[in-house]
């Protein structure tokens, strides 16, 4: 059975409970939710996780770490030095999103490895193994496809971006609608290129009910890629992409119908003022089925720091709705990240996901905040860096100069306002 | 005459030229702002800047970029360099709020070099003072406070920050009301004491008149400092706070009425859902007085990252009607912050102001972003990085990694979308 199968019997599963516990909700708040679809519990029946999270309405906001090789660069070695940098900071979940050379190893590693759920394209698979074999992705059949999600769901990952969305339908309208960015999504890019040179409709969106099927059978939660996700805050919500989102949300309804777990993915690049709007675009549009958003970023003006850019819609985004937050690191636009660009990314979506919490009156949240401003305000400088995003990162800065008195930092020395103030 | 007095008669300064001409709109546009009050252009008349900008309603939101020595750190070659920095990195003021040994000096140095606006805390200069002569700032007279802002009006300071709103009014209200955090202004700080210290009324509230009259004299514009700005979430939008808005709100009105140019200071910390409440309510209670924010933080727990953690605030707060954002560096409450941090302070400020700007519709702001996306589309590396924010930054993190291709980066390298779609 499903996990949404087991809820509908109100039968309480062990993974349930784990996640419930985690949240500080009650079993049946998410058993409440897994029923209705608007929350998901990404866990494949074959892989035991050792910290498994659900994700959806009223829950805290989780966070989505992408790490993986590129053609030019990585290892496993690296990629599982990214996974503990994931786990150590607040990583949720992981997307092995590999396209270099022996690809199906990192995935091999990742899962055996990860304390975390672990999802996957598994497109960019057959990309690669068709070009390491001296051919092409847009030579693979439906067929090939299919049993590549098949293998991938036997070996354990939890999660699947699925770009079924892109249909013959929404192509003709991206075609007449002249966009800034073009396509931006990898998958999204291969699945359109595949149906232009071999002229037929998305094998995933034609076939969708065989994506349910292997999902089904070993309860994988589908995320359904928003391969027409806009690449730029001119194309914002745009007709291609609300064509898309449309079709998303009646595929949602559709693996709902057969009881599997299903998140929609969005942008990528808009605005703050069409934020919310997107947001609720979303949730009509697809029942209210969780949103996992990549950022979103708020200007294209500012690679190198990509983190920063995309943060603030991000944490727009989860205010207004969204539950799934795809970090982007500085290396966005430039290059593959590094470890540090890693780090320096998910340091930033903690800080959007846990704001976007106290603003939607998470309970328990803001207890946090509160706690550190206590310590800062009683000047315990060894307390409050214990207790920040980052403890490293803090002290590396509180000691970087000296000061001659304990009680203060060298911001203000002496006319610390928290010393001045501290009779009244 | 002063700025507002020449607008009224409808004489076109050249300081009005060169600030309509900056951002793009007629010097009518500007004058009707001055004589509002809901645009200033901080110039002190005995002053020649050569990058001077209005601040205000209807143009490109602008960035103070705060410098100066502690006690503990910071001499003139050092502050220069940071004002260097804030040249070069979209800072459109500076503010030097050192207090450090021989503050004097070094805020001769930056008036003396400074093309920007440069603004004060003149109650700075008592404390530091008076402390290197053995003495206090709390053995100031209302007469030494007043000659100090004079005296610095007279070496031309174009802004002042003026912490008159802390009255005892306020302060009673502060007390009856639980605060975690305190008084964190060290301004507000300096004068609550003091007025604890000598049972007396705020001075500077006192006597706001001399306050306008100097002003006015050298047409410096004021900055009504937030001296009860929440310092933590927990405490925002608290009684303290908006009690001593209101007081705010009342002294730029008798600011206007005399022809001085007045701008409001605003938090602080404060979560997302309460960000455009806090806009809205400084509009209606300071007539539309351009607002200045610091931040505002939008979590507590971010120390080393604080320059994110409130860059979420800045752009909110931004598109919601903030005219002027006061940076934030990673050292906040931790540490003096170093050149480094001053650049990322700089760097994730210009990233709110512009999406501010984009969301609020500032004319030919999206320009910017139009012209980078057609050369990411375009997979114009060279022209995306040399378009970007920071190019140094974006070729740094370009170049880390070699491809053998040219027209792709490390990140997706063949699978580039750009490239796989560029058919379409």
């Amino acid at each position: 059975m499903t996990q949404v199968e087991n809820a509908k019997k109100n039968h309480i599963t062990g993974l349930v409970r784990q996640v419930a516990k985690r949240d500080g909700v009650t079993c049946k708040y998410i058993m409440d939710g897994l029923k209705k679809g608007t929350i998901v519990i990404p866990a494949n029946r074959l892989r035991k996780i050792k910290t498994p999270c659900a994700i959806g309405k009223g829950l805290h906001t989780k966070i989505n770490a992408n790490i993986g090789t590129s053609p030019y660069r990585g290892s496993i070695a690296q990629e599982l030095k990214k996974l503990d940098i994931c786990v150590k900071y607040y990583a949720d979940t992981v997307m092995d999103l590999s396209t270099g050379k022996g690809l199906n190893r990192v995935r091999e590693a990742i899962l055996k490895e990860s304390p975390l759920p672990v999802g996957t394209v598994p497109l960019y698979e057959i990309a690669v193994s068709r070009r390491e074999r001296g051919s092409s992705f847009y030579n693979a059949s439906s067929g090939e496809i299919f049993d590549v999600i098949e293998k991938q769901a036997r070996e354990g990952v939890d999660f699947f971006t699925i770009h079924a969305g892109v249909t013959r339908k929404v192509i003709s309208v991206l075609k007449k609608h002249r966009r800034i960015a073009g396509i931006v999504s990898r998958g999204g890019a291969l699945i359109a290129e595949w149906m232009r040179k071999n002229k037929k409709e998305n094998p995933l969106f034609e076939n969708f009910g065989r994506v349910i099927s292997i999902a089904k059978e070993y309860d994988i939660t589908l995320s359904l890629g928003d391969g027409l996700r806009p690449g730029s805050v001119c194309d914002a919500t745009d007709k291609p992409q609300i064509e898309e989102l449309k079709i998303l949300g009646r595929l949602a309804r559709q693996a709902r119908a057969e009881d599997v777990q299903v998140v929609v993915e969005g942008p990528g690049h808009v605005p703050i003022d069409q934020i919310e709007k997107n947001m609720k675009l979303q949730q009509k549009l697809c029942d209210n089925a969780p949103f996992y958003v990549l950022g979103p970023l708020v200007t294209d003006i500012a690679p190198g720091y990509d983190h920063i850019s995309s943060v603030i819609g991000a944490t727009l985004a989860g205010f207004h709705g969204a539950d799934f937050l795809c970090y982007v690191t500085p290396a966005e636009h430039l290059s593959i990240p590094t470890l540090e660009d890693v780090k320096n990314g998910l340091i930033a979506y903690k800080i959007a996901a846990h704001s976007a919490d106290i603003a939607k009156g998470i309970k328990g949240a803001i207890d946090w905040d509160r706690r550190i401003s206590v310590l800062r305000r009683k000047r315990d400088w060894k307390g409050h860096i214990s207790s920040s995003i980052d403890p490293e990162m803090a002290e590396k800065i509180h000691r970087r100069f000296r000061t001659e008195s304990k009680d203060v930092c060298t911001m203000c020395g002496e006319y610390c306002p928290l010393k001045i103030s501290e009779k009244m």
